[in-house]
């Protein structure tokens, strides 16, 4: 069956701005290193870094149908996620679409598919993240689903979660972990801010991390090149 | 045969100046969606846009000798569009290519294969879509043929064909139907601009394009989200 | 057994800089066009461009533990080349060891697997070729070996050879051949830079290479567009 | 945390039994065109077609560990799936764990990963579905769970679901649906039965599927082929 | 405009038959080395050989509706070839539509796409040449064209011309062509017998063909190995 | 410089002899875990199993030249591998030039590029490992060497070196280290046998290995079922 779920619970507020802080890297580390989709999906212009509560489609190959539908269930500070039921690289996604979303304040889309209309979304500065940017036109004749769990470039996405996406990549923090995950990105760039000052200083991560006894332990040994070099 | 056709119809320069207002989706619809280029070939850099009569260059795996040959027959406003017989991601091109070609006005280049001095490309904008950037020399062995019709990343080019490309991709517009493309163009981003318009004031797309009752004939279900979840 | 070679040969520091102001296109035929690492290897960030002697890194794949023991063995000047025993597209590097080898003058990271951080290293000017962007974190449980010879995207890098890398990709000299290599490099660019005076006139690489005898005894034909196009 | 479920609830035996009668494609349209994993699975050798209940594996990549502690969650008749927590390309799995999953009556193994020993699994009749076919070995150093939910090659498993895998590639029925879809199976395919009958006399889907009048409406035409051809 | 063209050109019978005597490889080389599809497009199961005149599809990615048009086309002998106007790897093609063209007699199927029910394919004897096996069902709702060119897996294909399959691939014989391609296939088997039986009695291609000047002209060097090594 | 190194020191034939009776995984664990070429080389048929000598040749990418002056060099016993300077997917081999090796013994081909003519090739049981099957012809224009070190599928051969290779893929072991990495693969073999032995009876791995206390030292937590599933 096909259904749009119209009133999600979204991860709070206060708590995606904080995540909003960190970047993809810092908040996988800080769930425990889960949460990533695939490094295929890039972004289509460097620099971007959002966070907002999912709101979710499944819809069918080369059809776009369902983003038009989804653009009603999405509020201010969301971002869309995108995820067909088997890959085509087709453009799912434009500069309409796109004008759509930014007028209801959505913050940007990631999608396991294709984009279009690059230069547009760029100039706008409605960041995406994509499997592919290419032109081609889809179809609007299959229903899929709306706020329903996806799984898109690998990962599950369930509508609420928080998607932090970045140069990096994209992370999704599911809901119900999003606050201790928040405390856990704080915890971690605290003590990151501290080992950095270290390493800029020249001290080694050897040392810093007490690394020589634990690799001689399993057997690492240091030698001056041979001479036969 | 290894032929080198040296007087080819060109797609009209008032229409190609014409298409080369529009970007690549634009085209793309409103030819009937058709003459994309396959998303593989990626510029060597964001921004360019260009649009002129396609030279074609059908040549062997890694050896570039028959662009040379090419340039020749390179005119002020053409666009370069080079297909191996099969794949290698050797560099085809660099600098002094693009050098050459720039003394003759040529817009850019299309190429299903490799190109390197992308950093010399650049400063001198001159743009390349390509499939893999490679610094792999090739030789300059074998003939091929100048001005035939070419597969390129999986669509056909005629010489004299319209050449547009943009950050999404290639489109080629077929020489004999130009004209009435420029005008399917023309009448499509009038039609989208007001879209647009009424996109950015907070209209949905639903409405506007009048989908509600289609979904709902389809079997489209509105709920809100389950207690379950 | 698991080696870290503590002092290695490194390039003539002189020969480096001078290999500096040359393109990776350029070092690699003047070198008989060999040594290019494989074109899967891309920039992080446009525009960089280094040179310098490779401490090599043998490692697990999805492990990085032996990067942190390698950073140890750089000196100023050096570029570090990691090459994991298998593919992995895990994130092995960031912006904490960017920062660790900046503070001892290194200049840049080649990796046959994933970086992450990458808006932290764009902003450092911390220059990385990899295969992927990925945040996705790694181990440190297994050893590997510093400073012996490795296969890093399909060519082989001896520690102390020279490293180029740009725009292009990534070049490599091996140590006893870099003066040799610099003197070609030299060479070919004075010769390219009369000819590239020559193709910025208009003249003809078909006319500049004296390319047309011999294109004719291959049996080129020239010929008016037929009639039945 | 990681995690050993050991008491999984597992899809009814019969159903399983049921379900196994039918490919992968039959189930997958049986239950709405969903379950499909990635077709970047393939089988190691052709002709195995086989049906159990799901014991999951999340480990790190290149850590084969995890399959080890999962071998004495499996009873007889479950079919293993192992997916890493990012992707390498390493063999896990060869003819060592399959000589032990075989003498508990494992049925075969789905891994997003690599495979070896494939002669040795082959002869054995032990079936595989993998990304990969590579000796690369793993390490046994990193810790992950067993019998929790997993993404497998872009599709959720959750352990107890049932796992068909043939020639097509592999398909997951949750297991509170089984029973559902093994009757939805049953309906399927004694309808493709009759059409079958009718297709092989000579009868077109044009007409069994009564298309002729939508497809005229939609605006097809049907030309004899053009003179200027 | 979508179009099924009713009354296509065959190429000759009996140079079907001729044509059919030789292997992808011969063909290709006897027109030229021309007509290849790319190497992605590989054969379900191995050693099926066939020819026969094309019978075209251009559908939209992920709609197989215009197949089951198609079949209505074809006669005895015919070769189905299906292009999607972008890619996606789903599953257009399975068991009751071959049983239907099976019924009337056409030889098999090459699709720029993915396949489906392989196994009952391969019992059949109803062979296919795809980009993937998928079990991912399509949508009919979407027109395309029959018997139109099309490009397929990098190849122009017109309806009529003779389609060659074997293990090697596709090779496509524009009809207009395909009697002077069985002529020089024969002339080319025909001496490549006379060199198989030399090369089996040990004699030297470098002899037969001559190579010896020609390779010691270019400055090709003999060493016994260097005492170095 | 283009040479052919003519006398070649082979590994010592009873020592090839050994290796050929284990496969590429037991011989690549033997030596600790090195001399993998990548798993995109995939062999042309199953159950082919090798191991001689390398006769190596690196050539220009879609050249074969090379191959056919390396074909006198080879000897009885040999094992063919072949390295393009770049990449190309074209036919480099097919079945002249497999009769022509076979008369002289040799046992198959190892190439990182395409093959052609593989049902031919199946037929005669001349195994081949390639990254793809293209009936792409390839030119003679241009020098390569043979008997070079080659870096083959990212890992380095030098004449002389042992391949093995089987249904996994290939392995090379230096010639120098062929002795000993023979003893331990009867060695490990013998292990192995007595493992399996216990593994059969239904003893486990995690027993076998001792794995229980390092698993818990870790931290792995066993649990039933959690009630909320």
């Amino acid at each position: 069956m096909n259904v749009v779920y119209t009133h999600i619970r979204r991860a709070d507020a206060k708590v995606v701005s904080g995540l909003a802080r960190y970047g993809v890297a810092t908040v996988h580390e800080a769930q425990g290193r889960t949460g990533l989709l695939g490094p295929a999906l890039r972004p289509i212009y460097p620099g971007a870094h959002i966070a907002g509560p999912a709101v979710t489609v499944s819809l069918p190959p080369a059809d776009n149908w369902m983003i038009h539908v989804a653009v009603e269930q999405c509020q201010s500070g969301d971002v869309l996620v995108v995820a067909p039921t088997s890959y085509s690289d087709a453009g799912y996604f434009g500069e309409l679409l796109a004008t759509s979303l930014a007028a209801r304040g959505v913050r940007g889309l990631i999608i396991d598919g294709g984009v279009r209309d690059v230069s547009e979304l760029t100039r706008m500065g409605f960041p995406a993240w994509s499997k592919a940017v290419h032109a081609q036109g889809t179809v609007k004749e299959t229903l899929g689903s709306v706020n329903v769990p996806v799984v898109c470039a690998g990962g599950v996405v369930n509508p609420g979660d928080v998607v932090i996406a970045d140069d990096d990549g994209v992370c999704i923090v599911p809901r119900s972990e999003a606050q201790a995950v928040l405390k856990a990105s704080e915890d971690r760039e605290a003590k990151e801010a501290a080992t950095r000052e270290r390493l800029k200083k020249g001290e080694l991560g050897l040392d810093i991390y007490d690394m020589r006894d634990r690799l001689a332990k399993r057997g690492l040994v240091y030698r001056p090149q041979s001479a036969a070099e």
